[in-house]
């Protein structure tokens, strides 16, 4: 049985969507416990509109909500009646196995380390995205926690993260890369050059190369490694260029009868077609290299990502991907003193 | 009447496409004269598939090419009769207005530097790169140079771009933002975070605040300052996800008879839309700061870009740009001594 706490308050559509997941979760799998946290009656009030078995879903009570605009330190440390603050000390003490989260993403950060801790040996723990591919999925990482890393955090990532994808999504041997303006090794600002070196001579990882930005959406790299601010960029860009295009091409279409009787002729094929990229399906962002699994959500995540999410905790804890970071970084640490 | 020194020989369609790109600009103005610089037999037999008035075009004989894999400043120091530094020099002797080249981007780079040589009080000259967007054009700027610049070079690159915007493009006073991960103030990079306050007490330009990269191809901002590894990442993202979301729905429309018919009806349409969208349109990415102008185009580009690259280096000279940048750093020196 795998026991996930749920911050029931957290993302733009909290509780209800947030609710909403957790059912079509426990009503998928047998072996999952969902312990919802958050404010009682409004959770409550939720979980009354859905048939779901009742032993699998739990409420932890907490009074507080951390909001997005708050400061993520100061809220984490004032509001210890939080749900965030509540579900991440479920993890701390044992009670729970994961907590999923839409909610402020810098208070999941500071969150998870003050009260979780990091595993041994981990300098900083990145948030990894999985990002829709033309040819799959791949980790981008770290795209939240480190916006100034060190190298050697660089080479923590493409570590976790390798292990992440071999081991939770079920690729062999899975390739790394880093993020870089050429395919060639002298190409890169200061952080990838240094980087390039060390990531090149990790045993326990299988590095490819620079990846440019222009062929991350085409995929074909199952660990793409970078900084946290060139993480966003990326993400955000994603997003924003993909937005714009569809935003444009509806306009181009309502133009004219003619396109507009041709837009209801390819609708459903397009909807197919563009489902595969929906970046839901593959649930939230994972926090490596906690000694617990934190995982967030896009703030605006609905019943699918956080059903998503639960799902892939298990994955996680049946995995033992904590044992198999620490087992790594512990390995290499000893290899680097031999 | 201006005179544009262009490189024959670089990029992926030399010398074909670059000649069909002269043609095409001397037809549509009698001020022009372009000076196509490389070997003289092939571009004479480029010439003579076209009509077009004899006295507004003149071969310049260089009898070496800069490919793209050469290393950029070993390239400009020893081939001194390639057509890029042969190009160059007709900036610096004051023979040409402007240089125009496809090629490699490197070479360019440290060729405008060591060959014609920075405006006085500028750190490092930028590439700025124009992108469509959804409401209009934005001026990105560092996109290819400065990977790990100083947080004073990129308020230098926000106050040439607004004078490029502003004279060149025509946008009254243009606004001015810096690719951040959030809209606070306190987020950022060390870089950005260094960066916003000098932004914020530059007297001389319209400062906005942060762009979040999402917020990029929506558009808004007129000149968008970053180092030039975001820059790229961002440029790539752009193009990479555009190419790939073309590539994903042409397969999807491809997918049933119903949603092939509805293609062949919203192909107009579409087309018109996207045409909107051509970076081509625009021309090149200027090199700003130097004593002379340098455009550079993409590798890939095609008679359009040529042609309205060519276009672009005549607003440049008669809005006297480097003048009014060299009067600006002046004036910004000036105050901040006082």
């Amino acid at each position: 049985m795998i026991k996930v706490a749920l911050d029931a308050m957290g993302g733009d559509n909290a509780p209800a969507e947030i609710i909403e997941g957790a059912v079509a979760a426990v009503r998928e799998r047998k072996d999952i416990l969902v312990m919802v946290v958050g404010r009682e009656k409004e959770i409550n009030a939720e979980l009354k509109k859905h048939t779901y078995p009742k032993e699998q879903i739990q409420v932890v009570p907490a009074s507080e909500v951390i909001a997005t605009s708050e400061h993520p330190v100061k809220a984490i440390r004032e509001k210890k009646d939080s749900s965030m603050v509540v579900g991440l000390k479920l993890v701390k003490t044992g009670e729970a196995d994961a907590f999923v989260s839409a909610g402020n993403s810098g208070a999941i950060l500071a969150g998870g380390q003050i009260i979780i801790g990091r595993i041994k040996g981990v300098e900083r723990p990145p948030f990894g995205a999985l990002i829709p591919t033309e040819q799959g999925i791949s980790l981008l990482l770290d795209c939240g926690a480190s916006v100034d890393p060190r190298p050697s955090m660089l080479v923590q990532f493409a570590q976790m993260g390798s292990i992440y994808m071999e081991h939770v999504i079920g690729i062999e041997k899975p390739s790394v890369g880093i993020v870089n303006i050429g395919a060639e090794e002298e190409k890169g600002n200061a952080l990838v050059q240094e980087t390039f070196p060390l990531l090149k001579a990790c045993r326990n990882i299988h590095f490819v190369g620079s990846v440019e930005a222009r062929d991350i959406p085409k995929g074909g790299t199952d660990v793409v490694v970078c900084d946290a601010f060139t993480g966003n960029v990326v993400l955000k860009m994603y997003e924003g260029t993909a937005a714009m295009l569809y935003g444009v091409m509806k306009k181009g279409l309502m133009s004219s009868l003619r396109s507009k009787l041709g837009a209801l002729l390819i609708l459903p094929a397009l909807k197919k077609t563009l489902k595969d990229f929906d970046a839901s399906r593959y649930g939230g962002a994972p926090m490596l290299g906690l000694k617990g699994l934190v995982v967030k959500t896009h703030g605006s995540a609905k019943r699918t990502e956080i059903h998503n999410s639960i799902l892939q905790c298990q994955t996680f804890k049946e995995q033992k991907i904590n044992e198999k970071i620490k087992e790594c970084l512990e390995a290499e640490e000893q290899e680097n003193q031999e």
